[in-house]
Order: C-alpha cells, then structure tokens, then sequence
C-alpha cells in the first residue's frame, strides 16, 4: 500500500483523537495529564492493531517501531508531541506523529525488505503552557531536564511536574539526575513534521515548507524607562524627560534597524508584546515618567541576535542621554538557536522535487522538540504544513490534502537517508 | 487685620486639608467623589466659623462671601479649583481658593466699610484626570457642559460624571440643558491665583508672575490601535499588524512634526500620558493587537490646535494604511485658548509695583478655570506663585511667604477694580 491511500486512515485517526480530547471548545490534552494519556493510549491501541511495536522510554514518551527492528539497529527517529496548550487545536503536534505511524504503516504494509529503521516517537510535554516550561519529554531523554525543573508546578492543580511524570510511569530518579536516556549513537536523525504557526505559507500559497533552523530568542520580561513627572502643559519640549516619546522613539528606531537587517537577509523578529504607563497615577494631562515594555527579538543566528541585543542596549544610551531618561532592565532570558542539518534539508528539498511538490524555505519562529535532538548532535530536519489562524487556538486549519503532500516527502526522505 | 498676618492661618488651612487628602503617598481629591468632598466640607465648616456666608451653587461649586453682600450686588470674584489629580500635590487649585478666603477674612475683620463686594468661588472638577475632561465645575455653570459630557465614565469606577454630579447635589438637567447658571452681568471680574505648574519662575527667580493669556487644548482619553494579534517567533515582518509599533511610531512622527513647528516658533506642547496594551492578554511572546493611548495637544492658538489635530489624524490615516492597522477615536474634547483681560493685568502690575514686589510675564501652559469666565465675556485674570517641581505630583513646592506676596497683590488689586 503506497502512502497516497492512507488519507482515509490519516483522517480517522486526527478524528479519534479530536473526539476524545474535545473539551466543549477547542483540544485539551494536558501534559503527563488524562488528555495526553487519553491520546497516547489510543496511540498505543492503534499501533498494536497494526502489528507495530510500542515501547515506552524512561520519559514515558511512546515509541512505535516494526517489530523486526531491534534497538541495536541505527534507525531514522521521527516524533513530536501528543500534549496541547488549553482549549488548542489538534494538529499541533499530532500531525507530525500522525505523520510518522501513517509512514510505519506503510513500511510494515510493504513488508520490511530494504527499507530504512524508523522509529516513532511521540511525546509528552512539549507544551509550556501547563508548567511553565517547553519541551519537557525531550529535555528529559537528553538530560536537560533539572531537578528544579521537576519541582515546577501544575498551571492550575498546583502540584509537582514530578509527580505527573511518576503517575505516567518516568524514571525521574534518572531524569533528575540528568542522565542521558536516549542513545544518540542508534539515531542517525530526527524528523518533525508540524503544522506552521505563523501565516507565511498561507499568503504565500505553498503548502511545505522546509525549515533551515529553529529560531532562538533574547528576552527581557521587564524593561522600564524613568523620566520625569510633569504638567502636560507646563512642561516645554526642551524641559521634558517623557518616558512615552522616549519609548516611542526607541521602538521606532529599532524598527528601523530591523527593517534594515532584513533587507540585508538577516532572519529576525522583533516584539514588544507589553507596554504600560504606570496605571497609579498615568493621566492624559501629567508627562509619564515610568513605562514598563518587554523586548524579545528572535533569530536563527546566535550571532544576530547579540548584535541586534546590543544595537538594543545602545539605542537606549543614545536615547536616554538625549531625552534625560534612563532604562533599567531585569535579567536578559536566553534560548539557543538550532540549526537544522544541511545535508537533511536537501534530502526534504530532492523529495519534493521527486514528487513534483512547490516548496519553500521557512524558518521556524516557534520553537519544537527537533531543537532538542538538534542541540544533541542528531543529525534533525523539519517539515512545515501550511496551516490557517496560527495555532494554540481552536481555528487551526490544515487540509488533510497538504498534510499528505508532506507525508510523502517525509516517507521518500526516510528511504533517501 | 491686614493680609500679612494670615500667613499662619494660611499654613494651617494647607496644612489641615492636606491631612484629610493624603493617600500614602501624596494628595487625591477625587472630583465630585469623597477626596474633593472633604475638602469641600472642611472650606464650609471654616466659612462658617469665620462668619461668612457659604452658598452652593447649581453646579455644587462652594461660593461665600461676606453676609453683607447681596446677590443682586456687582462683585469681584476670586476662586480655583477643589480637586487634585490622583496622588497629586496640595497648592494645585487649593491655593486660589485659600488665597480668596483670606481675601474675605481680611475684609471680614477689617469691617466692610467701601470695600470691594468679593465672591469667592471653590469649584469642583477641574482636574481631567478623573473624567477625562477639564473644567467640569466651571463649564457648567457657564452651560458649557453638554449631557454628553455628562456620560464620560470615572477613571477607575466607569461610573457616569452626571451620577455623580447628582450624588453631590448639582442639578443635572439644567446643565446637561447647557442653561447658564451664573449671572455674567454681577461679575466685575474673576481673579484666579494659581502655582506656576512649569519650571520657567524658579530658573527665573521671580516670586510671581502675571498671566496673559492660557493655552487651549484637544484631547481624546482614549484611542485604540488595532492590528493582529499572532505568535511572536512565527509572524514576520512583512505580515505583522503590530499595534505596539504602529503606536511608537505614530508618537515619533507627532515628536517630529513638533519639533519642526517649535523651530518656527508656534506655541504647542504635545502628551501622549497613557499607554497600554491589554493586560488580560498580552504577553512577551503574543504579537499585541490592541494598544490604548491618550493625545493631547495645548497650544495658545486655536490654529495650531486645529491643525496640528489634523496632522495626527493624517498620520494616523497613513500609518494604518502602511501596517495594516485600524485606530478608533473616543470623542474628541476641546477647549479654547484663553486671553486674559489686559486691564486686569495692568491692575495686578500696579499692585505689584505698589507692594514692591518683582514681576514677569508668564504665559500659562495649563488650562485653568479662569478661561471659562474669560470665554464667558467676564474680565480675567491670573496670578501665578512660583513653585518648585511641577504640579500634579506630591512634590510640588510653594513657599508660603511667595503665597502670602501674591495675596497682597490679590487683594490689593481687588480693591482697586
């Protein structure tokens, strides 16, 4: 059975698990949680229908292979995460292990002759939204899961990431300790296929995306920017320290900047997703003196983001030595970019070709578990799924049709490695 | 009894109220609510002890004056405001009110003989700050005030200004009939004695200056940007509806636009005092939709007003057009430049001179009470006290002995008019 005719099989199964993760408006399946066990059980059930093996590793992840591959066997790995953010959608996530049994199903269908090993891997706890920390499956199989991390707490039961990582079955013994669990040496890569977040595949009318990396990003949760009280009509231009036009100012030139480095290709993003006078005493007639704004500038590029964060802290010298204001930061928050491996990206790029399939590069502005596999030295790439309305919300809209298209790049690219 | 030796009543009048109006951390007279109020019952049970005749007006403005002066009879009338700004100073507005009773004490103690009939007036509202309007005690008598006026929403309670208006007595259906409530044909005059709220007195060494004329303004309390909300790592540039930049940059290009006039010499200051994103959504990661801010321009010149409003309404129009934004306006409020009456001002040279005291000219950049008479037709006019700081903050500084100067000057010029 060739790949093309499992789209009834695909579609069955995003249906089953949308039925049983339904929370009356949109998913919930929550982290080393019912909802995300719920799935994974159904997982489980289908695969042993379908003659493949399950395992469970010591993170309680899932890993579905055929049963003629033994562990011994270097295998192609492809995953990504069961669990969804409260009242999300179902393709965030599930589309990538979808994706990767609907390829075993095929294999086992063929029978195994000459194919590449794969392995499945679907796991838990990408979702930062139900304890306050990304990608806990796989930071836990490679060691970067701390003890403190274990002790982060459930977004509304208040109890320990521990304990529902015990209740599901993880060795957090191990994890706390920081052992490495998975054996790099057996993957010779990671593939994650996702649905994109953003809206660049829609307005560009592409339906795969090849992703070249996964952006990092440089935060400040808190910046504030102190000038000086005043009358609003008192006070002449040259006497003001205006914290809003300092801001104002500030966020504009950094536009500036930003528009400049994309037009030199440099990949960057830029937010202030907060801004807000002090709402104690803010009024339309008093000069503001404080603002509090976030800053977050993400990039592929380690490089571009210390660049642009300096250009950043500058620009607030510049600004407040000619404004008479000053800017106080709290602690700068740091996530490492990841690439993705070259030699994979060209193998996306042959299969799409093969196929006859339009695609695009598209880098990553959200972060996935392939960052993780990457920064461990597995040789890991990338599919983008066109998708409509983002994610992490109810209206996510990928077509099955697309969905598809990427499973078979995804299957040629496994045989192809 | 002359003026001189009320310095000590004066002081324990600032001081007592101030008592009553502190918050912690400076002072809240809340207009028409409970900060404004005390205050108001602290001025009447002084009156009264002090054998004066306290009336309420239609508008719950305070008016005494002494038992022997009808209401058929011309007089001079003095007055300022009640009402502070939330965590405000003392001498904002409370200065007028105490200089004019003084005014009346003196009178009182010195038996009234020929002396000039004297009204002094104790208004409440002044203060934008609570309902987003100025002027509210004054525009209403002056039928100024229009029932639309009426529905502006309290700052923190979103409660309607007319409710309460009526909590304290004001007759609403006369005012929001835009009736005029004070009889312009008994008023000789209005004097205000008001805190300079700028820093030009104190680098200028002078203890009081003479105002010729108090700069208008247009204002909206809220205007909302509107773009897309979206994942901060996955939308780029060139899709973005960023509602944090389209604002940052709509103020940059107000402070550019300023600046240029400024250097060809037009009279304008511009305050954006509040902006904020949506604090039940907004995050760091969260691409923000919607951005609140308030404008406010002031000016001496009904043009500049006029179209420098314009220009920001152009701007607006042109950065929506460029980011994909929409900005809704809330009503937009105005108020018209003021000029004081040049034989008022003559007047309170010569007192001045009389006294021996040093002077300037010194334009006012706040708005104050005394354009509502002006505009009114009655002949105005102000005297300002240097002050340190600012107003509209807890550390405003007026020394009593420069107080004490401009009530000698007060009351000298009242005898004189």
């Amino acid at each position: 059975m060739e790949i093309v005719d499992l789209a009834e099989l695909a579609r069955k199964l995003f249906d089953d698990i949308r039925a049983l993760s339904f929370d009356g408006v949109g998913i919930t399946r929550d982290s080393y949680g019912s909802g995300e066990t719920a799935a994974a059980n159904y997982l489980r059930r289908f695969a042993e229908e379908q003659g493949l093996r399950v395992e469970v590793d010591r993170a309680a992840n899932l890993v579905f292979s055929l049963s003629g591959v033994g562990p011994e066997q270097p295998a192609v790995w492809v995953g990504s995460h069961m669990d969804s953010v409260p009242r999300g959608g179902n393709f965030d996530g599930l589309a990538g292990i979808v994706a990767g049994l609907l390829c075993l199903v095929a294999q086992k269908q063929r029978g195994m002759g000459s194919q590449t090993a794969l392995r499945v891997i679907a796991l838990r706890g990408e979702e930062s939204a139900w304890f306050g920390r990304a990608y806990v499956g796989s930071s836990a199989i490679f060691g970067k899961l701390s003890a403190d991390d274990l002790q982060l707490r459930h977004r509304t039961s208040g109890q320990a990431l521990s304990g529902y990582m015990e209740d599901v079955g993880a060795d957090t013994v191990a994890i706390a300790a920081q052992q490495v669990l998975f054996d790099k040496t057996k993957a010779k890569a990671y593939l994650e296929l996702h649905i994109e977040q953003g809206p660049v595949m829609v307005a560009r009318k592409i339906a795969l995306g090849i992703v070249p990396g996964i952006r990092g990003n440089v935060r400040h949760k808190r910046v504030t920017c102190i000038g000086q009280a005043g009358h609003s009509g008192a006070v002449p231009r040259w006497l003001r320290h205006d914290a809003v036009f300092a801001v104002a100012q500030l966020i504009t030139r950094l536009d500036e900047h930003w528009r400049a480095l994309l037009e030199r290709g440099i990949d960057l993003v830029v937010t202030a997703g907060i801004i807000e006078t002090d709402p104690a005493v803010h009024s339309i007639s008093r000069i503001p003196e404080t603002v509090n704004f976030s800053f977050e500038a993400r990039s592929e590029s380690r490089e571009t983001l210390e660049s642009f964060y300096q250009l950043m802290r500058s620009e607030c010298s510049s600004i407040a030595c000619e404004r008479g204001v000053t800017f106080e930061f709290d602690r700068a928050i740091e996530s490492a970019p990841a690439v993705m491996d070259k030699r994979i990206c060209e193998a996306f790029e042959r299969a799409c070709d093969h196929i006859g399939i339009r695609w695009e590069t598209v880098p990553s502005g959200a972060g996935h578990d392939a960052s993780l596999f990457a920064n461990a030295g597995i040789p890991s790439g990338m599919l983008f799924i066109r998708n409509d309305n983002g994610s992490h919300n109810p209206r996510e809209a990928m077509e099955i049709d697309d969905f598809m298209l990427g499973v078979r790049v995804l299957a040629r690219t496994i045989e192809c490695l």
